[in-house]
């Protein structure tokens, strides 16, 4: 059967170069990289060669400033708890739209006596500088903002907003999960203090994160035992999907402006030949400053989960933008957030392109998705 | 050059069935066990039948017992601290012996004001149900107590203080990453409430962890955002690893006896074999109540440190008791609750046989260490 997989926002496939760099880590190299023996010091050069490509990546000033962790997941409770725990009390600001990594992070600390304030955003999912700035308080501790949005694709000015963290000498933490690899990012122009990434939303390997910290920037620990990562994050390092995060970085980020020309125009070419093609279709998000592999269509009518149903049975992947994946049937907080009604909410429809999507697969789409949606629609309307 | 590796307690190498069982998931079978479409059924298909295999090594009741983590550290810091924090506050009694992700949780858990006592234990480092017993009090929300011990082999009474909790009603975690695989444990015979294991102990992969919670057991959520784990771990589920792990508990528990019985006979040829050959040696740890496959000797009058890095030197990997491997030189704190002297305990050296250890690398390591260990002697005496 035909498989079209647009779901590349949700995970990647491990490309070919990742998984022949990680497979030597598995049964030949298999030391434990903090044992001062042959086989752990070769692990343990593996692991510093990829916090190196993940400096580079995102210009860094030290590898010391990489922390590798479980995911992105991992990255963003750690950055955030981290250094509210650090603080001991305080004020952060975060958004509606973050991923539920950073907002439910946020809820639990207000449980435990920090205040929390979370910006709207405009009706493309845009949060302003100025915003950030009438925001900041006395006690504000820390900003968090997502670099790009998972659902919607909607890029953030993080520089903008770095500068004002900077000149008010409050800490800013971006969950980048999305957005390393595939637009230009540099801690050091940007002045991001923590940034959260993830290898599977990049062809690298699930169970695979990074957190760059600042120097100087003072967080507490997450997971707590033996003295890995220098004492900040205890846990055996898991080697081959260090080095899987490490090689999928430095390809993802090498061949950055390459990859994300030819994924805007297949994403363009998606997005302009539905909306020409069904009427009665929006476009979520906002239609430039997004990612370059994102499309967010709602489509009037039509449910978005009945859709990705039938469209999974001819063979297309792709993702309701309602929270469906994660189990439960609310619609999506992002597109709520972006002012679209419940049903529009729930009718939408998100694609996401990867580096190995074609456009023969997209145009296989455009003629496979309209008939469905009309056929939803009579449906309906019976 | 002769490569023999004897720090199977450190990490194992992956076995080539595991490796097998995981491959399809890295770049074929690659969905988001979240995506409700068919490569993310696929993925969720995958991870329910690795749930299963977990749960029938640990004759857990049910499946929903096994949660997935990131590896043995996570799984301890989950245990003890969302129970903890699930209470809010009381008295936990774990033992001086434990592992640093127990023990650095536990001094964490102080600082929020909960209250911690540490058993001492015998010169074999064996803590007793009576210990237990004693210690208990009104407010006493949870035991931690390791299955066996990482450094010394040392096997706790887990049943008798199962029991003990029980009759008490105080839950009861092991810390159970040495053990799994390698001594039979059955949560439910034994009284166990939460139990933690790691996959890279027992030729399953790094990055991959479980952690058993009996049916009707509340702890809080350590890591927070995506509805995974059924809303209690979030995180992409790292799918590859979660296969792997499933898969070589189901390999170690189907032949534990068998496993069990060679690797005794090969450490036993180990140890009586240095110990006949080296005057001046002491077995650490308990004589009979131990892992199959740990040996750890202190050898008079010699750097632990100094021995590993001559063994190194001829292709032998093992470890030292002390602490070096995370970082420090302090020595082991394991030790020295068993009573030995500092400089005993520098003295140590642990070598750890796995499944795949062969009789002529037990003889090899026969001939190669004696001469060694008289040769740092002679350079001490000078």
């Amino acid at each position: 059967m035909r498989r079209i997989y647009l779901d590349n926002a949700a995970t990647t496939a491990v490309s070919p170069e990742v998984m022949e760099a990680m497979l030597p880590y598995f049964t030949g190299v298999y030391g434990n990289a903090s044992s001062i023996h042959g086989y752990g010091r070769e692990a343990k050069r593996a692991i510093e060669t990829a916090r190196r490509q993940v400096m580079k990546a995102l210009n860094a000033a030290a590898p010391q400033e990489i922390y590798f962790t479980a995911g992105g997941t991992e990255s963003d409770n750690w950055a955030i708890k981290g250094l509210a725990l650090a603080k001991g009390s305080g004020h952060i600001i975060t958004t509606v739209i973050e991923h539920h990594a950073v907002l439910h992070t946020c809820q639990w600390l207000e449980k435990q006596g920090f205040d929390v304030t979370y910006l709207p955003v405009d009706e493309y999912g845009r949060v302003t500088a100025a915003q950030v700035k009438k925001a900041l308080r006395e006690d504000t501790i820390l900003v968090s903002v997502m670099a790009a949005n998972n659902e919607v694709g909607t890029i953030q000015p993080i520089a903008e907003i770095g500068k004002i963290c900077r000149e008010r000498g409050v800490l800013l933490h971006t969950d980048a999960v999305q957005a390393v690899g595939a637009i230009p990012l540099d801690v050091q122009a940007m002045n991001i203090d923590l940034l959260s990434l993830s290898g599977h939303k990049l062809h690298g390997p699930k169970g695979a994160g990074a957190l760059y910290v600042r120097k100087g920037v003072k967080i507490d620990t997450l997971l707590h035992g033996g003295a890995q990562e220098r004492g900040f994050r205890a846990g055996t390092e898991n080697v081959p999907a260090i080095v899987g995060l490490g090689k999928a970085v430095e390809i993802a980020c090498q061949n950055l402006d390459e990859n994300a020309a030819r994924m805007v125009a297949l994403r363009q070419r998606l997005i302009d030949g539905l909306m020409a093609r069904v009427p009665g279709t929006r476009l979520n998000g906002h239609p430039a400053e997004r990612l370059p592999g994102n499309a967010n269509l709602s489509f009037d009518k039509v449910e978005g989960e009945a859709l990705l149903l039938r469209l999974d049975l001819v063979g297309v992947a792709g993702s309701s933008g309602s929270a469906c994946t994660s189990g439960t049937l609310d619609p999506s907080h992002v597109l709520l957030a972006l002012g679209l009604t419940q049903a529009q909410a729930n009718g939408a429809l998100r694609l996401t392109i990867g580096t190995d999507t074609t456009e023969e697969e997209i145009d296989q789409v455009l003629d496979i998705l309209p008939p469905i949606v009309e056929d939803l629609r009579r449906m309906v309307s019976r």
